[in-house]
């Protein structure tokens, strides 16, 4: 599907251009105040942090003069309402992972992680530098939106079973959490694969509606409590190897903002990717260590099932690639990401080989 | 040493105290205009790349109000001379690498790089998050400084060399530039070591005044041309990992300025590191291939090459530990990079083993 055939069939096409005729915003004495719904429940680990870092370095550097109101899934719209709420004007921004909208359009997969993707750092290299905020923008144009990250949760965990996975059969009729790309890819290995709000989780692998779930990592999952239902965790994953979070705003509202205000914002998201990514990294060890005290047996997948997700994860991509600005976005992030691990192999990649291999560890 | 031993041994505690009675910088009808003094030439890649973000940043987010006004090396003072500008009071601010000044302190080493530390991103979680800033402000009390970090280089190629390095004999004798606790693990295994200026290196390497160096790693290399007369680069080095860069402040300045510009400094480093990060790691591939192209081998150190960096750091590091703030900091940044480490080696590490297994590269 082309840009073009995308509008005329979307309903949020519509809505978007709707949008552009709505009233710019209310000011009240120089003061702006943005409502930023987010697909996080307050306190969750990681994902909600990065929500509210990103509400206080705005606040904190614009003195007061702009602010976030971040509101939580219910108190305004549901989780995954998020981008139809802000792409129409009934929010200003939001805080959630753009993978959750790839039933909008496919090419949101990039602005989150996709399989056998990039790590944090080499997907921020894309973004900053090799041409994603640009498409994120082009992407966004679509919707109303003006593209912005803010957070990464770096490297995601493999999951939560409740049984060893020992084949790639073992993913066959699997019920399973998983969004974005990589579930279309376990789905591949015959897995029903769920997209359930992370709020509702712990209550769906509880009660047997899930047999397992991927959800961030160690910090994020252990404030989860999924270690008091399943035992069995793959520390590593093919599916979201550095996913990003987005900050999206509306196109009118980033539009009716003064120079200062939009730096501050974008500023504000790279402290925040900076400052969420280092703290989720810096606790994860610790969370890990806890969860294996609370007899989490941790794993990682085989070389076989590892070339089974290759596999999968090949045909999905090409599965996507009618649709021309999904190519362009894929093109543009397989480029980069070349070239970013062409050097980062040779240099940290074999360092901390060596540092490995030199002092243990 | 101690801290009390070492303030009243030495000149900059002195003048560092001196500092502290001088009048405050005048303000012009409300506008701030601090002067930063840097270690690096005007359009040097990645170091004056990160000195002009946070020029860029601080301007856009302050509508103009606090400026930073950057001074190249021998604009105001010599490159090696910055920290005892701003300690002074000659200046507001630097932007330089703080191991420069290991002869102030050698507690510095750990606010750029030490041999066999972090990672870019280890010395991040450390720095945000795991007691790092902390440290850098107790450090910088001695010397009238305010710690903020702003840019980073990653992980540092092994340097240039005329010839081959087949054992840890070859550095008998070879006069190398290599700054901060690294130098000195080279000095262990009989090198000549010098610290040179990045601005004098080109010069020196011509002439033979040097047969080897260290600088950045391939964007940055490449800019400054050491290509044209070394042909041997190594890709991976034991000694700067992830090289942090320092923008202290003048600690009279630092708490003279609002919060909400103190907000903007603190964020706009943040952001800046994030930034200029992902530029030099989006383009090092790219430098690495024209060198290639050039006629540049590039090669690995030898196993038992990195055995003789590892039994020569831990000497170094040890020699410090006399100095009891040095093994205060020491013993957070290790506690920080296990934990960091235990996780990012079976999440992000495995996963990049898996990537390049499945797809190749």
């Amino acid at each position: 599907m082309d840009r073009r055939s995308f509008l005329k069939t979307s309903a949020l096409g519509g809505s978007a251009a709707a949008a552009t005729t709505l009233a710019a915003p209310a000011y009240a004495q120089g003061k702006r105040t943005l409502t930023m719904v987010t697909s996080w429940p307050r306190g969750f680990a990681v994902l909600d942090d990065a929500a509210s870092y990103l509400e206080q370095f705005v606040g904190e550097m614009s003195d007061g003069q702009l602010t976030i109101e971040k509101k939580a899934p219910g108190e305004l719209v549901g989780a995954f309402e998020v981008f139809d709420a802000v792409s129409s004007g009934q929010a200003d921004m939001y805080h959630s992972a753009d993978y959750y909208f790839i039933g909008q359009h496919p090419g949101y997969a990039y602005f989150t992680a996709v399989p056998f993707g990039g790590t944090a750092q080499e997907v921020t290299n894309w973004y900053e530098h090799g041409g994603g905020q640009e498409l994120h923008d082009e992407l966004g144009e679509i919707f109303n939106l003006k593209g912005l990250l803010a957070g990464n949760s770096g490297s995601q965990s493999g999951g939560w079973f409740r049984n060893e996975i020992n084949s790639a059969a073992d993913f066959n009729g699997l019920k399973f959490r998983m969004p974005g790309l990589g579930g279309k890819v376990l789905g591949k290995l015959g897995a029903s694969v769920q997209n359930i709000p992370g709020g509702e989780l712990y209550q769906a692998l509880s009660s047997g509606a899930l047999d397992g779930l991927e959800w961030v990592g160690p910090m994020a999952d252990e404030r989860a409590g999924f270690q008091e239902v399943a035992k069995v965790y793959y520390t590593a994953g093919f599916h979201e190897p550095g996913s990003a979070l987005a900050a999206n705003v509306n196109l009118d509202v980033w539009n009716d903002l003064t120079p200062q205000h939009q730096a501050i914002l974008r500023h504000a998201a790279q402290a925040t990717t900076y400052f969420q990514l280092a703290e989720t990294l810096a606790n994860n060890g610790a969370a890990l260590a806890r969860l294996q005290q609370q007899g989490v047996k941790t794993l990682q997948f085989s070389d076989d099932v590892w070339d089974a997700f290759g596999t999968a994860s090949a045909e999905v991509m090409d599965e996507n690639m009618g649709d021309e600005l999904f190519a362009k976005i894929r093109g543009s992030f397989e480029e980069s990401l070349a070239t970013s691990a062409s050097w980062i192999n040779k240099s940290d990649g074999y360092y901390v080989q060596q540092r490995v291999r030199v002092l243990g560890g």
